[in-house]
């Protein structure tokens, strides 16, 4: 049983599948890719070679729509071996707008949460990916009002977490993290001695996958449910 | 003459074109743009219509490289009427990247102005873009030793300075800014009540500009070389 510090002063929540849908999108968007290239190669191969593209351009794009969308032209290029039409091309900009403009569906229990939350602690919202992006679904969220303020993380790495942390001026044990990513939300957090509070979405981006062997070392709570949180607050 | 509040306590940096070069980058790369469509247009054509797609952009991509890609993109691909070059997307892509890869030219007196501020004020960065390519450029640099931290923002109006001088616990008049830009970094501050010294740079994006009835109308300080900030202090 994975003990939470008593003296918590600020909760983090991460945005994406946590506090709204996100990764559904990604896989509608990957889905209408595949529909676009369908006569050049299988939507598997097409999946394959799309999440290649994104993991190469990570270190030069970073997290987010636009990186994304920027992977899929390149991928669309080199699948076709440059055959793809020009407009096919302007029909994958047209998908990122898509995702861009996307109303926010927000996941269930997480406005009871934040209000019961609120007054208590400092919360804020940790979170990787654009900043413009991720500021525009704070603020059609509505949820702004229960946030001191937004961090948007280049990335979710413990060295990520440090600074944050030490930018907050709190110490580790007084910061509890909440996100559906292990790999990106709760290990690096347990490395550093702060607690994390793990609230799994059905669908995980395959680079934020974990080994068994990775859970296994350490000792971290799950609740199935963001409104399991309160109980163990 | 404007007065520099006596009570400074913390100092922010615009980074693009106030401590390394970066405008003359997007120059450089629009002209390989327009060399890239030469056959469809002329570059002042080109240039005015890759102008327009951005500004129509900006709302959905934001400031920094991938959107600025991403609008060279759309734009090629309409400017030519859905006949440019699969292979010449593929180059317009490679400028993107490149763009991102480009070495830090720090400007002169840089180094010399932070390392005179530096353990009497605290010393923050506050720049638009891409966040991850922001944090890259500061590691580049070098300078971040200098730095508190980093703040991105995605945009720099009166509004956004508030949120930032608000989450940085400081009173308008403890807030100096200093950048090269008069609309982004210093007429919205002096609207707050805060500091504000401009310090020009050579180019300036033409959404940057400023005309001379809202120069007129701010009482700002201007110095032709960022050294000149250290005797305001």
């Amino acid at each position: 049983m994975t003990k939470i510090s008593k003296n918590i002063k600020v909760i983090a929540f991460d945005a994406d599948d946590t506090l709204w849908v996100n990764e559904t999108y990604f896989r509608d968007a990957e889905h209408q890719f595949a529909k676009l290239l369908a006569k050049y190669e299988t939507e598997n191969k097409i999946d394959q070679e799309l999440f290649k593209k994104e993991i190469k351009n990570l270190k030069l794009y970073g997290y987010g729509v636009k990186g994304f969308v920027l992977s899929m032209v390149e991928c669309a290029l080199e699948l076709s071996n440059y055959q793809v039409k020009q407009k096919t091309i302007a029909a994958i900009l047209e998908i990122g707008k898509e995702m861009i403009e996307k109303p926010i569906e927000l996941l269930d229990g997480v406005e009871e949460v934040l209000q019961s939350l609120q007054g208590k602690y400092k919360l804020i919202v940790a979170t990787k990916g654009d900043l413009l992006d991720q500021e525009r679904k704070l603020e059609k969220s509505n949820l702004l009002k229960y946030f001191h303020h937004i961090e948007v993380m280049s990335d979710k790495k413990k060295k990520d977490y440090k600074k944050l942390i030490h930018h907050l001026d709190v110490s580790p044990s007084e910061f509890l993290m909440i996100g559906n990513s292990l790999k990106s939300d709760v290990l690096p957090l347990i490395e550093l001695g702060a607690s994390a509070i793990h609230v799994p979405f059905h669908t995980t981006w395959m680079h934020e996958e974990v080994s068994d062997e990775e859970k296994l070392e350490v000792d971290y709570k799950t609740v199935a449910n963001i409104k399991g949180i309160i109980d163990l607050l």
